[in-house]
Order: structure tokens, then sequence, then C-alpha cells
């Protein structure tokens, strides 16, 4: 009898799919189906395979637990040692979200780029003026740094605008549709001055934190607009705030901040060329990554109850997909 | 002796060309280049082409005056009694707005269905919260109410985002590329109800004068946004904030009021479900405005020194191109 804790929001519709797939793969399987705030210590410790974000400390390395599928893209705190038992299998949801993350993406692009941002400020002022000169997508150049399923699907946002696509990547490989010219996350430097937009959707990973330097601004044109919709940790607020007041880049907007929720002191908020949304772009917000996770989790289920592998399995040494 | 007036803001590249289609027509022409605001009463007067709005009080139904070549889409003010000759043709520079206004009507339509608005208020107020569930044009029904080239550049781009294009335009034709289904714009009231998007860019004529009226946003969905880029009299000020207020549809954005600016105590600019522009969609606010302005300008020189059509010509009982 394998025990199957859901911990994710489910109605009858989802929670009989997770049974049939127990009834055809021939498994005698106990559900529970709860929240992720309602699993309680107790029915994590029983349970072998695990779906939802329960929280980690509830965990406590779990010998029995054999699976763990998450329904958010990023796996960083269950990557911290003493969490979770080397026998389990970390699974992320990446491919639920990149219609939803780069929709949104591609939506603050549009607004920095036709200066919507400006017009909201001047309408809370009841002030009708003018912000000059605009830009376009069209014949502009593209750096998506990142180039999983979000940023693909950026890509190919932008690039039915007009856009020329520079996709920046950790390992080398053939050139993505709606790719124009891909380059090694090493080599950034040396396209950063050539683009126009950057957006960065880079996980939260040692070797990205901070990866946004000063440095690196400085390389960036001056009427660039960055866009970071990846993980917080990519850029301080200090630095982005600099880059910003002292003219480097010309706009920006960011869904995820160094430290969340950005504090209500912050000088990031009064920024007039920063765009800041909470963290929304994925959490849910649209129908489509709620329906993408519980098909990812359906599909790890009859794959661990048929011995196959598994989809979406986080290497603990990268925090990436396998 | 021809007399051309080019009341635009040209400079030695645009006025040798200009000067060089007179001279491959082996026509001679006089050429005065100055300003819209500039061009004096006697100018006018005595120019047989102009290009550019001049005042159209100055012309006074010149009779010398052939051709008066807009730089706007938009010819109203001068289809009035007694500020054209009869003789006079009267060109429009549609075309020249469709990528700039169709990209500015785009990213207020992305803006709106992610909520951007509400997330640039709370950001106005330091506040890291919460918009809930967002929408998607994919496998949305935009209805696009205008086929000229900024319904038609728009209906391309909804299209490439995932959405199904509903064409609405007075007489009836073949259906456009990127358009799913036309309809006549007396047919309208059918298939309002289907439309998550209403992307208005009617010119303003008799017809479409307070053609959005209270009865009309009763048959949208209530969870429909409403985007005007085309006239401000499309809809009076009263009804769409009634509309918005009393939550028979989501949001809606305008770069165009009924009565423009926008003065300072209309309760639109408070209304937080209403994003507001300042007439800026257009107004030269991108290269390719200028660009194509020149263009249609220079084409139309050359095509009346050789006696050939005009392109762009208004039919003054419609206001549109003929």
């Amino acid at each position: 009898m394998k025990r199957i804790l859901v911990a994710i929001q489910t109605g009858q519709a989802e929670q009989a799919r997770f049974r049939q797939i127990a009834e055809e793969c021939q498994k005698e399987c106990e559900f529970l189906f709860t929240t992720m705030e309602e699993a309680t210590e107790k029915e994590i410790a029983e349970a072998d395979f695990i779906v939802g974000n329960v929280s980690p400390q509830k965990i406590r390395a779990s010998e029995k637990l054999q699976v763990l599928q998450l329904f958010s893209a990023g796996a960083d705190p269950y990557l911290k040692p003493g969490i979770l038992s080397e026998k389990t299998l970390l699974c992320n949801a990446t491919g639920a979200y990149g219609q939803a993350v780069s929709e949104h993406a591609f939506a603050l692009t549009m607004m920095l780029i036709k200066k919507l941002h400006l017009y909201r400020s001047s309408q809370m002022r009841s002030c009708w003026e003018d912000h000059g000169m605009v830009s376009s997508l069209s014949g502009a150049t593209v750096l998506v740094v990142g180039l999983g399923d979000i940023g693909l699907s950026y890509a190919r946002m932008v690039k039915a605008m007009g856009a020329k696509v520079i996709g920046v990547k950790r390992r080398s490989g053939d050139c993505p549709e709606y790719v124009d010219k891909l380059v090694l996350t090493t080599e950034i430097d040396a396209v950063l001055p050539e683009a126009d937009v950057i957006l960065s959707v880079l996980p939260s990973t040692k070797e990205t934190a901070y990866f946004y330097t000063e440095e690196r601004f400085a390389k960036m044109k001056k009427t660039a607009v960055f866009v970071n919709c990846g993980r917080g940790n990519a850029v301080s607020s200090d630095t982005l705030l600099r880059a910003l007041q002292s003219g480097q880049i010309k706009a920006a907007a960011i869904d995820v901040c160094e430290m969340e929720p950005l504090p209500p002191d912050s000088p990031l908020w009064g920024e007039e060329n920063l765009v800041i949304t909470s963290h929304v772009a994925g959490n849910f917000h649209l129908d489509s990554i709620y329906r993408g996770v519980i098909e990812i989790a359906c599909e790890n289920l009859k794959h661990w109850l048929t011995g196959e592998d598994l989809l979406n399995v986080v290497d603990p040494t990268t925090g990436y997909k396998r």
C-alpha cells in the first residue's frame, strides 16, 4: 500500500483523476487530499509520494518519502541540507509556468517600451501630459537570459513582434526556434551592449546569485530596459536602483525581489522608471498553471507507480531540472 | 510654377527628397519649408500643395489650393463647411500610424489583462499585494472594431498570442488575414457578448459618434476589457465611467477622450480600472510615423505632378479614405 499525500487544493475531478491513475496502474494506493498549509507532520512522515510544496521543516528528511512533486518551478528551499533524504526524488513543475510567466514578462516589456508606467503615474496625478518618444520591439534586439520554457515562450512572442532574439543559456546546443543567436551564459558580457531589452528568467542557483553586477549594467545600452521574472537574487536592490538612478539603463520591471515581500520602506517603490509586481507572474494566477501542475503530478505518479523514470527531476547540485 | 508649402518639421534629407521629386518630374516648383505653427495666412493662400496640418482657419477655402496632405489619419477639422474649397483634394496619412497605434493599443491590452495598472497603483502606495487571477489572449476572443491598417496590425499581434479575432467593418468584403470572422458594423450587437477584448479604432464620423452606448456596454461580458485608440467621441466619458463603476465591464484603456485634454477634475482620472494615456499612441512618438508621413507626402506630390490619382484621398461625406 502506497500512501499518496496530495497537498494542493483539488476538486472532485482532480481527485478522481489521481485515483484513476492508481487503478489503471493496478497499484493499491491510499490517497489523502489536503492543502499545503494543512498537511501535518504525521501525514508527511507517512507519505511515499507527496504532491505540493509542504513546509520543508515538516519533512525532516523522511526516509519513507520517495517523491516530492512540487507545484513550483523553483526548488531552492528543498535543496538545503537536512530537508530531504538522499532517497527522495525532488521534482519541480517546470513547464506549467511557461505561458503565465512569459506573458507577464512580455506585458511588462510592452509597458516599459511604450512608457505606460509613466502614463499611469501621470493619471494618478490627474495629469494629461506627454512622455515623448517610445520604442518598438520591431527591429529591437532582445536578450533572453535563461532558455527554459518561460524564456522560449517569451522568445516566440517578441519574435512575433519583429524582434531579433539572442538566447543565453548555460550549456551549448542547437539554436531553438524563435532564437536568432545563441550564446553561453559565460559569454553574456559580449552581447549585453547589443540588447534593447534584457529578460532574465534565471533560476536561483549558486551561479546566478547577483549575476547582474554593476559592471554588467554598465555594459548595457542607456536606452535598454531590463525585466526580471526569474529569481529575485539575480540582482541586488541597490545595484538595480543605482543602474536606474544613474541612467545606465532606461527602465526596469521586476516581478521578484532580493527580499520578498519588498519592505514598505524600500527606495525601489518610489523609483519612477521601475515597475514592481509582487511575485504574481506565476502563482496560479492563470488557469493554465493549475492545469499544468496537475498534469505533471499525474504523469509523475503514473511513472513512479510503473517504475518509469520521473519527469522534471531536480538536480540537487544545480537546482535545475536534470 | 507650382508653390509647395511643406508645413512639417523637415531636415536637409527630407527637403532634398521633395526637391528631387520635382526635378524627376521635370516640373518647376517653389518649395517653402516651415512648420505647421509658423505657416502664415499669406503662405497658405499662395500654395498649390500643402503638406501638414496647417490651421484650418487660415485656409479660408483657398481656391488656389489643389491638395492638402495632412500628416494625421483623422481629418475632421478640415471637413467642416467653409474650410476647404471644393477644388481641394484632402489627403490623410493613413498607413503611417498603423504600427505605432496598434502597438500602443496592444500594450494597453496586455496591461489590462495582466492587471499591471493595478500593480502600478499598488506600487505607488509602496504596497506588495496580490490582485488575483489574470487572463490571457490565448484562447480569448478579440473584437477589432475598425479594420484599417491599425486594426489589421493589431489583429496580427493578438492572433500571434493565440486569440480568435472577430473583425468589424463598415462594408462587407473578403475576410483579411489574421481575422477569423468578419461582421458588419451594423451587426456588432450580435458579437459583443462573445468578446473578451474590444479594441475600437473607429475614426470620427457622423456614424461613429457615441457608437458605444450604454446598451452596447450592457451587451459586453462583465469580464471584458475595452480599449479605445480611435477617436474620443466614440464613447462618452459618462457612459464609460458608468460601465466601469457598475461592473458591466472589467477594465478599459483610452488614448482618446471625448474632450481633450481631459479636464483635471474629470472623474475618469481616478477610476482604478481605467487606464488613460494622453492621445500619444501616434503623435510622431515612434520613428516609423514620421518616415511614413514623409513617404506618403512624397508619393502624393509625385502623383500630383504627374497627373496620377492621389493616394489616401478623404471622402468628405464619410471622413474615410475613398
